[in-house]
């Protein structure tokens, strides 16, 4: 199927979740741990721990054990859910952030149920690097291990988050926070300076403009799909690191190939999350609409050999 | 070779051009023709269609004969060579133009001599596009015409340059240039609205953040390389075409495969320009090593197939 003869769908607000009007929205479910579970289920069944209040709907739980995402790791505590609300600018890149409620966040101490004790693949979602410290400590020898993070504890925990670089195997921040973390400007001295933190692999997502990889096999890019519609980016970070996780999922063996085939899943679940508002279009994101995307993105960097 | 084996070379300000200290040169050498046809003989002998003043150094039409191209069609008039001074933005994208002089430029007219008729490949470079098609009015049926433009000609000859879209091949242009062309923010649908005006191929340069191509095969997206040293964008853009042009002589047969592959050499030949003042690293380039980075961009794109 060549590129253009896909018809990209319309933005579908889910209407379960969304409220008001066309460019406004309240009540959107969120949340990183949803956005990567939903994401990674596309490719691999996965084991969520997280906090949800007492007004996260049960409903979108069951949507994700329907998908093979084990919740048993999720809390239910008193008060209301995490929220953060926003204005995007009209590149839909940069975002003000208008209100935080950390509610049930603020004493969230994540357990794991003793099921979770031997996940071999580990995603630590952006949240306090002493709580991704804390569940790393709780998963028996976890084989590859993929952290997030952002400016906030970048700024706040910067001890904290060069200790978790030493431990993880890989992290997949943006540019900017490449060069917060780094002091760099210049994209290739911000990810060497990072890797001589103590980091294997270092995943750079630039938005639309795609994700660079840097370890010891060498440099890769990953094109964005260019896409006609873009309704909100909101999740799109962590739709990419689920389809990551839930390619590495699997694979036999994590090797250069691996990762590179893993960012395209990524770049390809996100495209799917940002054409909608809030998770509608990754919670019922199939394998098959996912891998034509897949293919739609290896079409596009294709160079063929050439006599010269 | 892997990518971070390759030392890039620290910028070079080339000796015979440059004055000054080392963020402000002066009286360096130009020009759209100068750069775009150093780079294209890097891959094949050209012609060029230009006018100088009497302060062009000799020296460097020198050096082009000296890379097989054929100067027969360089003028030079009495006055000052175009001169434009400029200061670029932090970033090395945006730029103010502090004082443009057209001098020898404000009463040129292109004439070619006889010589050139038979040109199979043209390209069109930034300038009136009333020149541009005198000079595509006077070669004889070439196979496959590329041609540039710039903000200025959009704006103040729109009729004019949409002419020119409907006898031209291919048109190689930046991503704001194709927003004002075609009155659309989004990329693709930018693209879509101006291959519509009557254009068959078309290349959105993106500056640190690729090139895309639009055609009927489909959509490619070539990913500049990134690079730790950028000295100074000027006549990346020509290079590119030069690099594109270059390989398009190469081959047999001017089809999607051919395209993509010109791309990725054009995008080779942009990363040396970027890397030196003026036009000292292309001056010098060799096939060889514009090969070598053709090679680091392939790699840098490279997805194997995989099991899943």
């Amino acid at each position: 199927m060549a590129f253009d003869d896909l018809q990209f769908p319309r933005p579908t607000p889910d209407p379960d979740d969304v409220g008001h009007d066309k460019t406004s929205f309240t009540d959107v479910i969120g949340g990183s741990a949803t956005y990567a579970s939903l994401s990674a289920s596309t490719l691999a069944p996965c084991r969520v721990v997280a906090v949800v209040g007492e007004d996260f709907p049960e409903a979108m739980l069951e949507t994700m054990r329907a998908r093979h995402i084990d919740t048993e790791g999720v809390q239910r505590a008193k008060g209301r859910t995490f929220r953060w609300s926003g204005r995007y600018h009209e590149d839909l890149v940069g975002r003000d952030t208008l209100d935080t409620q950390l509610n049930v966040f603020a004493d969230f101490q994540p357990s794991l149920p003793s099921s979770y004790a031997a996940t071999p693949l580990l995603l630590l979602g952006n949240i306090h690097p002493q709580l991704q410290l804390d569940v790393l400590d709780a998963v028996e020898k976890p084989e590859f291990i993929v952290a997030d993070t952002m400016n906030f504890w970048i700024e706040g925990e910067r001890e904290l988050v060069e200790k978790l670089l030493t431990r993880i195997d890989a992290l997949v921040i943006n540019d900017e926070e490449a060069r917060l973390l780094s002091g760099e400007h210049n994209i290739r001295k911000a990810a060497a300076h990072i890797r001589r933190l103590g980091l294997d692999h270092l995943i750079i997502k630039r938005g639309e403009h795609g994700a660079l990889y840097f370890s010891d096999a060498g440099t890769f890019f990953c094109p964005a799909l260019p896409l006609e519609l873009v309704s909100d980016p909101t999740g799109a970070g962590d739709c990419f690191a689920g389809g990551l996780m839930g390619h590495l999922a699997t694979q036999a063996q994590i090797n250069d190939s691996a990762m590179r085939a893993a960012i395209v899943a990524g770049t390809a679940a996100a495209s799917f999350c940002v054409q909608a508002v809030g998770p509608g279009a990754v919670r019922a994101l199939q394998n098959d609409a996912l891998h034509e995307r897949v293919k739609l993105i290896r079409n596009l960097t294709r160079i063929e050999q050439t006599s010269s």
